[in-house]
């Protein structure tokens, strides 16, 4: 049995505490928190929680941490600390700073002789493993990625913050022509608005005045100013019966062309339908955190991304199986 | 440079050529044949055409060989001798055979300290890894695999050798309406007959008695018989116009569930849509080839298949490049 680790119980860490319930060969051996593990109940029974203070006890007791910090402040701190006593994944999605962040990590990681994965889930991650794979098979081509329809976190947060109101929930929808038209193998260049529009559910205060509201919305720059957005304004029972799940999804498309003459064309797609985006996330970062335990085993140490892991590594299952019912 | 070698100038070979020549860091360095070797003409200046029997003598000229033999009895035979001389790629397609024939090859590759990859295309290949990938984050599931709309060159085969048959070709084409329910997150058990149909075009002798052609291959066992056939008798000008390419394509779907009850619905889906299948299993191929090529010089020797590659080693591009630009 693979011990697991999670740092943090928020959505994602939810998610991976489900994910871990559903894969046969791990067991959730704590939660870390850094509120007070008094106050906190969770769904594993078995589980400890445990103040975040004292993770460095559990070095012997545990295979894999899971942190499920957020990127901003939090990843590039902790998880290049926790890789010093364990074997360690993140959801780090700060696409700029991700170079920074693995050079961090792998330094301690190979210090300590650990194993790292940054940067696991679906975008980065999965759909970073589906462009890649594209790109080598396919040098010739481009690729296009439409995020939706899904719930963007940081959009919700952004609208929450504004004076009047309550609550709000934020869609990123792909622009069907233009998925549509990628799909059907035309290379079209599109422009941030022509790719994505953005869904706004908002609940304000009695009173307010919605027209701001809906122009503040529309005009925040770097959110909002680039797309066609449309504001609705619900009820709170509205909004708690039909938005109050975490759904998201996408699809990576590359048209590649191939041929001496570099006129055969072929369009390949990875798409991803979810219902709820942190326990898809959650049994993604499940699967690597067996590939981290593995590779450990394996002795090999450092930071790692979802590029350097054979896909064999992420199942639980051995080759010869795998060779025999999925090849 | 890597330099390779390319077994068999069929369909797939010539396939193999043109991503040769697509990719930057290869070129081809000779082609070897069965044929007399002064008959044959090949589109890459400077490669050689020599006869298979001299095929040791490259040893030194070639990183890579890439044998486009067929699986029935070629493949089984030649790819362990090849992987006593050079690392190798082949596209081994009979599923039932694969451990057999990964044991052949993985001892003499050891033996020679080469590095074998068998059955790489895209089933098996590409949708393999797509179904571990599936199976490996979405551990209960239920998953699907659609062939088409596209040419079976076996079946096309079958149908020519009809008594009164000039010509044919036939579709494989998925059921729509299948497709649609396993991706709007049904688990529909589906028989054979429901997952596909077969279209085909046939160019018959003047005078030739369609009745008993159409009869005969609706009825022939194995091919079939377990599916709804049209058969289309056209002209030869119509087939040569319509049906000279040999396209392909399918979807792997996956609809698996996650959380603590198994409640929360998530559909993957992986798609391709090829005008060329033998161009683009040569692309695919000559991507792992790259990563042969990159196992061997790592000292990683012995047989592998597309599981045991992290994709990181199929493209050509640096860890730091696909890390900042891909992840």
């Amino acid at each position: 049995m693979i011990r697991i680790g999670i740092v943090g119980y928020g959505n994602l860490g939810k998610g991976v505490e489900a994910a871990v319930a559903n894969n046969a060969d791990m067991k959730l051996a704590a939660v870390f928190t850094r509120r007070d593990p008094s106050s906190m109940e969770i769904a594993s029974p078995g589980a400890e929680v445990v103040s975040f203070g004292d993770i460095e006890k559990y070095k012997d007791k545990i295979d894999v941490i899971i942190n499920c910090g957020g990127s901003a402040t939090d990843l590039p701190e902790t998880t290049p600390y926790i890789s010093r006593f364990f074997n360690v994944i993140d959801s780090f999605d700060t696409h700029a700073r991700i170079p920074e962040h693995f050079a961090n990590v792998d330094t301690k990681a190979k210090q300590a002789e650990k194993t790292a994965i940054i940067s696991v889930g679906w975008d980065p991650g999965m759909f970073s493993v589906s462009r890649l794979y594209m790109n080598a098979i396919l040098p010739n081509g481009k690729d296009y990625t439409f995020w939706g329809k899904g719930v963007s976190q940081g959009h919700s947060d952004a609208i929450r913050r504004i004076d009047g109101v309550i609550d709000a929930k934020q869609y990123t929808v792909p622009v069907e022509e233009a998925v549509q038209k990628v799909r059907s193998g035309e290379n079209p260049e599109l422009s941030t608005r022509e790719k994505h529009t953005r869904e706004c559910y908002v609940v304000v205060e009695d009173g307010a005045d919605k027209a701001r509201i809906e122009n503040q919305i529309k005009t925040m720059p770097n959110y909002f100013a680039d797309y066609d957005t449309t504001v609705n304004f619900i009820t709170m029972e509205e909004f708690k019966a039909n938005h109050s799940g975490i759904p998201h999804g996408g699809n990576v498309i590359r048209n590649g062309f191939t041929g001496l003459e570099n006129k055969t064309k072929h369009t390949v797609e990875f798409s991803l339908k979810l219902e709820s985006n942190p326990e898809f996330t959650g049994s993604v970062i499940a699967a690597y955190a067996r590939a981290a335990y593995k590779l450990n085993k394996a002795g090999i140490y450092g930071c790692k991304t979802v590029f350097d892991i054979p896909p064999s590594m992420l199942i639980d299952a051995d080759d010869d199986y795998i060779r025999a019912h999925l090849l």
